[in-house]
């Protein structure tokens, strides 16, 4: 039926403002509210996807579906890479993204740089199924700013940096512009790979456009945009964008990927999301061909 | 900001009850509003997503991303019919998919039948665009009950059918069922080719797994689920099942498929919406290996 009002105390609501576009989660109530010194961060108990973690309004994740994403932002990088030892995840504080990047065995240190501790509190308490490598030792959480911490790096000392960010508002703004990517790029050298989630290819086109040429100016010189749903995101279609500082692009481990327990990647998966449609394509220069491996 | 009240005279709103999910768009006001023997059809002047149809409260379609759904629907199974003459359609009353199989020159032949001539109607007034194929001399538009037309129809009678319906309630029940689709295999003899709709891999799982199982007990020994986004549906992600009396697949067009004017599908999209996630394959038993043509 329609149109319909959707009770606040039973529906929590985001608005993807510039698409004219809500989603809403049903939930039995709110397991938790605090305002950290960054943020405000919430965790709502939903019917259908579980425990859900909004910061500023914003979902952040579902039990349900995260596992899409911390998939999709991890395995593709890593198994693009030849030999990917040193990671640095910059945001990433719910700990989603570093328990995959654990599952690779060549990885031997992993340093998460997330500006809010309570954040990576929060989902201990709410998500432990994300945090249970938190304890790995090759596994380090720092809680600083991840714009001073890489402007601190040293030259060539990461092998893959992910970044795994609030949209570009707030805390997370800085991670979107070109003086960030040059010192990722500066961290990484000629050889490493940087990975960004990059917001849905429909209704965020031009911030996609605006990212890729903030990335292009800041030496990294090939790009591919690869593509994955996730229902909790405004419009349920999502993009990572991988860059390097110059092709061609090695060809992606798939030995290595059929190796790895996961939901949703696999080697073919990887393949698949490379393939971007024609419109995006006209509208970046991607091929839509398919593949960053050729 | 959250929760928040969507104002219903500014939103229409869809309900996915069973994932406690609801989708909303920001509209200007109500363009149409009837009853037909069938249904309630209405149109919204959206903010972000153009026109919008919706059919006893469920979205069908928007003017911003129909254009996913109905190439996602047509030009993969045209493609992999090795010579596509005779369509039938079942369902499809807005005409996107009629536009879309029209532009293979192989096809010479396309019956349309939808239960409702008013939704094509509605069509043609708000969606201009998608029926501006409607007076090819090879289309034929029909205005009857889908179910009786196929069960009427003679033997090997068709190469590929199309079943672009709504839900599995409603008017559009009896396409989700054995006896239909033993009426479709009877049509398409041994070598047709059947695709349909199938919902959400997330949340519909269970009804993918229903309809897989009738078509196969229908005598289509042969399936290949293939995925895609679509944001105005519920989760945004969505779902086409493919179905031929037995394998193997025949390799897919990849030549013709480059001479498709189209803005998401090409052949490296339709490679890529083969590969199927792990959780599906577990839950299906289709392989996560991403060929139905291997």
């Amino acid at each position: 039926m329609n149109p319909r009002h959707l009770d606040s105390s039973e529906w929590f609501t985001e608005l993807a403002d510039e698409a004219g576009l809500a989603m809403s989660l049903r939930h039995r109530g709110r397991l938790h509210s605090e305002q950290s010194p960054y943020q405000k961060i919430e965790v709502y108990d939903t019917e259908g996807f579980g425990h859900l973690m909004v910061i500023d309004g914003y979902v952040m994740l579902s039990e349900r579906d995260n596992f899409v994403y911390h998939e999709m932002l991890s395995h593709p990088v890593l198994l693009t890479h030849p030999r990917p030892r040193r990671v640095v995840i910059i945001g990433g504080g719910d700990c989603g993204t570093l328990r995959e990047v654990l599952k690779h065995p060549e990885v031997t240190q992993v340093t998460q740089v997330d500006i809010d501790e309570r954040v990576t509190r929060v989902a201990e308490r709410f998500f432990p199924e994300l945090c249970e490598s938190n304890h790995d030792p090759r596994a380090e959480l720092l809680f600083e700013d991840g714009v001073a911490w890489m402007a601190a790096a040293a030259d060539e000392s990461a092998d893959v940096v992910i970044v795994d960010s609030t949209d570009p508002v707030g805390p997370g703004e800085g991670l979107f512009n070109e003086s960030f990517y040059r010192e990722c790029r500066r961290v990484l050298g000629a050889e490493g790979l940087l990975v960004q989630q990059s917001e849905s290819p429909l209704i965020h086109l031009d911030l996609i456009q605006a990212m890729r040429a903030a990335m292009s100016a800041a030496g990294f010189g090939c790009l591919h945009t690869l593509q994955f749903p996730q229902p909790v995101y405004p419009s349920g279609w999502w993009s990572a964008t991988m860059a390097r500082a110059r092709g061609p692009w090695p060809e992606f481990r798939a030995g290595d990927a059929r190796k790895l327990r996961t939901r949703y990647y696999s080697a073919a998966v990887h393949q698949g999301a490379l393939a971007m449609p024609p419109f995006f394509g006209a509208a970046t220069g991607q091929s839509d061909e398919g593949s960053a491996h050729s």
